[in-house]
C-alpha cells in the first residue's frame, strides 16, 4: 500500500472536490492509503454519508491554516498547519507524496525548508502537462513559477527530470526536448537562452528539438518544453486566458438568436470536443520536479474532476519510483 | 499632401499585396503620396495594369534589398538597400512615415542608426493592437520585441507615449494602463516590476489599473499594457498560435463528418464573426514608438487586407502629427 498525505485545507472550494474525487480514486485504485490532513471535524462532517472504505484513509488533525492570499512566511508561523504537517510526513517518510491546492508561495516555501531538492538541483520547478491540438497528447512545460528566474543550467536540468518523467511515467521512448524562445534560430533570446541552447544540444541524455516558438507551444512539436519560470508562467496564463476568451467569444456568436442556437445545439458534441481538447481542468495539476520526494500540487480552484486527476498523476509518479529515477539521471548528466 | 515611404522589398509575400493595398487607399483617402522605394523594374511590373492614379506616387530605385532572414549588420553593408534608403527619406524629412515589412532586426537597426530616438527614450518599442473579446475593441501592448530586457524607466515610458496614442488617434479620454505581472498584487514579479508599479501608480500622466495577469490580456479590461520585450513577445506570439491552433481544432470538429459539415456550413456567420474578433491580420503591423519620426513595421507575411490597415495606422500617426505630441508629454513626464 502507498501512502499519500493530502492537504485538505486552504484551497478556494473547500473540502468537498477532494472528497468527491477519493470516493471516486479508491474505488478505481487499491493501492492508496491516504492521510487526510486538516480539521478533524471539518474532514470528518466531509465524509459522512460518503460511503468511503474507511481502511483506506486516516484523518491528521491540524489547528492551523495557511489562506490562499498568504504568503511564504506562513510556513513559519503556522507550524501545526495542514500545509506544514502534509510536508513533514513527507520529509520524514511516513508518507511517499504530499499534495496541496493550497498557496501557491507557502507551497513553494515548505518543500523548500521541509523537503529540500536533489542534490545537484539548485531549482526545483513546477510542471503541467498541457493540452495540444492533437486529442490526449499534452506537453510538459517547466518551469512555469516555482521560479522568477532562471540559468541555463537549470534549464538543463528540467530537460533532464522532464526526460525521465516521460520516459519513466509516460512510456515514451526518445522524448523531444524544445527550449522556448522568441525566434527559431540558436541565436535569439538571452544569454541564458543561448548558453542553455548549447548545453541542450551538447548533451546525450536530451533529444533536443531546438528552440520552439510561443506560437508553437500546443503545436504538438516536442514532448517537453523548458523555460525560466517567469516567461513559462506568462505563457501558461496566455494559453488558459485566450482559450477561455476564445470560447466565450464562440459561445456569444452561437446563441446570438434563437435560429443560431438551435443549430449550434445539434453541434454540442463538435463544441464538446473542442472543450475537452483544450480544457485545462484535465491539467489543473503540477508536478514540482527537483525536490527529494514527490509533491504535487494543484489550483486553488480545482473541481473533483481535477482533483481526481491530480490524484492519478501523483499515484503515478509513487508508484514508478520516481525522484529515485531522476536523482540518477542528475547524478550521469551534471 | 502627406508624404509616405514605403520599403517595398524583402518580405514574404513580394510587392503584390503592397500594391493591391495602395489600389484601395488611394481611392479612400486623397491626402497622401507615396515613395515606392526599391527594385524599379519589379514595381512598375507589380503596378502594370493596376490604374492606381500616377499623381499619387513616385519609385525610388534603390539596387540591394535586405532578406527577411538578415540582421541587423545588413543595414551598415547595404546603404543602397530599399529599407535603408527609406529610412534615410524620412531622417531627411523627405517624408513623414516610413513603413516597412523586411527583416524585424535590420528595420530595428534602420530606425536605431538612421532615425534616432527621442530624448529622454533611451529604448523604443514595437506597439501592436491587439484583438480583444470585446468586437472591435483592441488593446496596445508595448513592448512585443523591440527590446531583449526594459528597466522600469523604460516601462513608464511606454506607458506614457501608449497614453498620447490612445489620446490623440483613438480619441480615449482617459486611457487605462496595466502591468503585465504574474500576479495581481503589487508585490509581484521581478524587482523592476514593483518598481515599474510605484512609478505608474505615482505619475499624475498615466491612469494605472495596476497589475494585469497574462490571461487578461484579451479580456478589455485596459486600453495598454505595458511590459518588457521578451515578455510581450512571449505573450503576443503565445495568443497568436492558440487562436490559430484553438481554430484548427474547431474546424477539424466541424468538419468530422458531412452531417456536421452541413450544420457548421449553416452557421458560417457565426464562425465569421469569432474569427473577425480575433483575426491578426487587421492587427500585424505594430508602430515603432520613441523615434524622432513615425515608422511603423508590418508582419513579413502580411496580404493587401493587412497593408491596408498598416497604412491607415500611419496616416493617423501622420496626420495627427503624433511625435511631437509624444515629445511633449515625455518631457513633462520625466
Amino acid at each position: 500500500m502507498h501512502k499519500i498525505a493530502i492537504d485538505m485545507m486552504g484551497t478556494d472550494l473547500g473540502i468537498a472536490p477532494i472528497i468527491d474525487a477519493l470516493k471516486v480514486f479508491v474505488k478505481k485504485y487499491s493501492d492508496v492509503f491516504f492521510v487526510l490532513v486538516g480539521d478533524k471535524a471539518a474532514i470528518k462532517e466531509g465524509l459522512n454519508n460518503k460511503k468511503i472504505d474507511p481502511s483506506r484513509y486516516e484523518i491528521l488533525h491540524t489547528s492551523e491554516v495557511i489562506a490562499m492570499t498568504e504568503g511564504m512566511m506562513e510556513v513559519r508561523r503556522k507550524p501545526d498547519s495542514s500545509m506544514v504537517r502534509s510536508a513533514e510526513l513527507l520529509a520524514n517518510d511516513k508518507v511517499e507524496a504530499f499534495v496541496s491546492g493550497g498557496s501557491t508561495a507557502a507551497y513553494l516555501s515548505a518543500c523548500h525548508f521541509i523537503i529540500g531538492e536533489l542534490e545537484g538541483i539548485n531549482r526545483p520547478a513546477f510542471m503541467p502537462f498541457i493540452p495540444t491540438i492533437k486529442k490526449g497528447k499534452s506537453v510538459m512545460m517547466l518551469d512555469v513559477g516555482a521560479n522568477l528566474e532562471n540559468n541555463a543550467r537549470d534549464l538543463v536540468n528540467f530537460a533532464l527530470m522532464a526526460t525521465v518523467y516521460a520516459k519513466v511515467i509516460m512510456n515514451l521512448n526518445n522524448p523531444t526536448v524544445g527550449l522556448l524562445n522568441i525566434g527559431h534560430e540558436e541565436s535569439k533570446g538571452k544569454d541564458y537562452h543561448k548558453e542553455a541552447y548549447k548545453m541542450l544540444q551538447g548533451n546525450n541524455n536530451i533529444n533536443f528539438y531546438g528552440n520552439i516558438e510561443p506560437r508553437d507551444i500546443t503545436s504538438n512539436i516536442v514532448d517537453i518544453i523548458v523555460t525560466d519560470g517567469f516567461t513559462g508562467n506568462v505563457a501558461l496564463k496566455t494559453l488558459e486566458g485566450m482559450a477561455k476568451n476564445l470560447m466565450a467569444v464562440l459561445k456569444q456568436e452561437l446563441t446570438k438568436n434563437i435560429f443560431r442556437k438551435l443549430k449550434a445545439l445539434s453541434l454540442r458534441k463538435a463544441f464538446r470536443g473542442v472543450r475537452e481538447t483544450f480544457d485545462y481542468r484535465n491539467n489543473a495539476s503540477a508536478l514540482m520536479l527537483g525536490l527529494k520526494k514527490v509533491a504535487v500540487k494543484t489550483h486553488g480552484s480545482s473541481d473533483a474532476k481535477s482533483w481526481i486527476s491530480t490524484l492519478e498523476m501523483t499515484r503515478k509518479a509513487v508508484i514508478n519510483d520516481f525522484v529515485k529515477k531522476i536523482e540518477a539521471e542528475i547524478k550521469k548528466g551534471v
